[in-house]
């Protein structure tokens, strides 16, 4: 087990890097906490739960409400919960995020775990600060920034994901070195069979090591005015595509940094060898790179999503080699031409 | 016109005291602000609000909802609000408090200006960077903690306030004296009378006091663990009168706050003399010392909210003489003993 820190403006959260579940009572007393999760990883792990008050919501993106939230907060007065309560959510991003704002916002914030059980969410979603939930069709618009007090990543909990899972969380993986990490865009190009195939080493390192990238972008601007834009490689393309449906979020984002590493190279950012360098490795993890009909009916939303923020769009970039990225201004006509001619 | 500053942690709020709100647009400009009050301050300030665009809310404690919370996210998202935003709060603490959740929420928090209309807002409500709604009868169980960029407070607003609500403002300005600042006592003892009158020069330099009361107390603690306690003196009493009725919250705190100084002399903590002055105080003011009948409804209903806190309580004592305070724990059925004693 390793012991990182993301050090937060008002509260530092600890990531307890390959921790077991069954340890969770020493960070949180099970006379004192709520667990959040929902049916499907509770029957999975049902062993696990045992001794642990459990509220459950809904399973996927529906839900993302509002309403689910409302729900949890009633639960939690319910079960007579108060400045001594730590609320523990235990599944994918959802319901992290849908926990995570439900503690935020009763009695102005409840002392919150996360004990992220998908890839995506413990190399991803689970560390940050952000929580969220969609409205009336628009992805994470209400939500807090939050840190929370602790972040627990049990290796067990991957073991009974689905091969899409695994490569959605691969995707964000590999994000992670692109943006800032060139030597782990070679490690991960040199172990890409051993991380589909979960070797314990080398996912722990893969985990590690895209945590401590995610820590020290967030600690550089937990706020998200400016460097924590580089995440957001593949994703302006990426959301668009999982909106219009049939792709997971890894497969979106896959296809989002595939058409963004073209448009770099396109416009003479990096070379045209890096590009083809990304998409093999995207390739050998089993991940998509372009999209076809899907891409199109992508890019119509994104232009209506994107119409709001004015002309200019903020856009990440790769910058000279893989392992590094810029966020840009472009106009969202370049940007429909430049991504319609790669898509 | 003075400037203060709170330095939160996060961001500053930038306190504009005695300003005009005709300046109000050269702090967010007419075009990237939304405005959001209720229909008797809009009523009142018909031609203030020329030019601006204008969300409406619901009047009173009522209307402290998440449902209202919503409608205001759903009208943000209609008005095309995006990161350029300001939502600007005009009216008393209920619009502040809902228009601040709703704030900052939407895209993780959009920038906020409060501009208290009531006397109560300027000295207390606005300041300090809380918001909320009430949630099954628990009194502002929901809300986050984020300081606003900017209040403004604009005299003009208080000479259309009915007596009552001059009365519920003079009650918080003796809390924030009694709590820290026995100069501010003996200026209020001796103009109690040009203070009831509106007198400007007087309450200019009551509202700027109070004000540097709370931004002492609030920086010295905003996500209160310890001394914002302090802020909560007549409170906890004060409450649970205010909530079984017939009491506005200025009168209500005025009885807790008298049972309060009773209780901490009781105890030996003041001299009597002391107790008795603050009564002396607050009746000068028109405001009411003792309760009866529904002091003694109220004591039940304060001992049904507070069970689930455990045994003890934490209860904010004078210490001394007027000027200081301090939070002490005292079991439930000491304080309810004790209370009925006063009361």
């Amino acid at each position: 087990m390793k012991r990182l820190t993301l050090h937060g403006r008002i509260r530092s959260c600890r990531i307890l890097v390959g921790e077991s579940f069954q340890n969770l009572d020493s960070y949180c007393p099970r006379d004192e906490t709520l667990l959040v999760t929902d049916r499907r990883v509770f029957g999975l792990h049902l062993p696990l739960f045992s001794g642990w008050r459990v509220l459950f919501i809904g399973r996927g993106e529906g839900a993302k409400t509002l309403a689910v939230v409302e729900g949890l907060l009633e639960e939690f007065l319910r079960r007579g919960a108060d400045r001594r309560t730590t609320i523990a959510a235990v599944g994918g991003g959802v319901v992290c995020d849908v926990a995570g704002l439900a503690a935020s916002l009763y009695m102005r914030g409840l002392r919150l775990g996360l004990v992220p059980t998908t890839l995506l969410a413990q190399v991803d979603a689970a560390v940050g600060g952000k929580n969220g939930v969609n409205f009336e069709g628009y992805k994470n618009l209400l939500g807090t920034f939050r840190q929370p007090d602790f972040v627990l990543t049990d290796p067990a909990f991957l073991t009974t994901l689905p091969r899409r899972e695994i490569r959605n969380g691969l995707a964000e993986i590999v994000k992670a070195a692109v943006i800032s990490d060139g030597g782990m865009v070679r490690f991960l190009e040199k172990n890409a069979a051993r991380a589909l195939a979960l070797e314990p080493d080398v996912m722990a390192g893969l985990v590690e090591r895209s945590l401590r990238t995610k820590i020290r972008v967030v600690e550089s601007d937990e706020f998200e005015g400016g460097p924590r834009r580089l995440l957001n490689f593949g994703h302006t393309l990426g959301h668009a595509l999982e909106k219009a449906g049939s792709y997971s979020h890894g497969q979106a984002v896959a296809v989002g940094m595939s058409a963004a590493a073209r448009l770099s190279a396109g416009m003479g950012f990096i070379p045209r060898g890096e590009a083809d360098r990304l998409l093999r490795l995207l390739r050998s993890l089993g991940l998509p790179t372009s999209a076809g009909k899907a891409g199109r009916k992508a890019l119509a939303a994104l232009a209506k999503d994107k119409k709001r923020s004015g002309t200019d769009i903020q856009f990440v970039f790769l910058q000279d080699a893989l392992g590094r990225a810029a966020a840009r201004p472009i106009s969202l006509g370049d940007l429909k031409e430049a991504l319609r001619a790669v898509c």
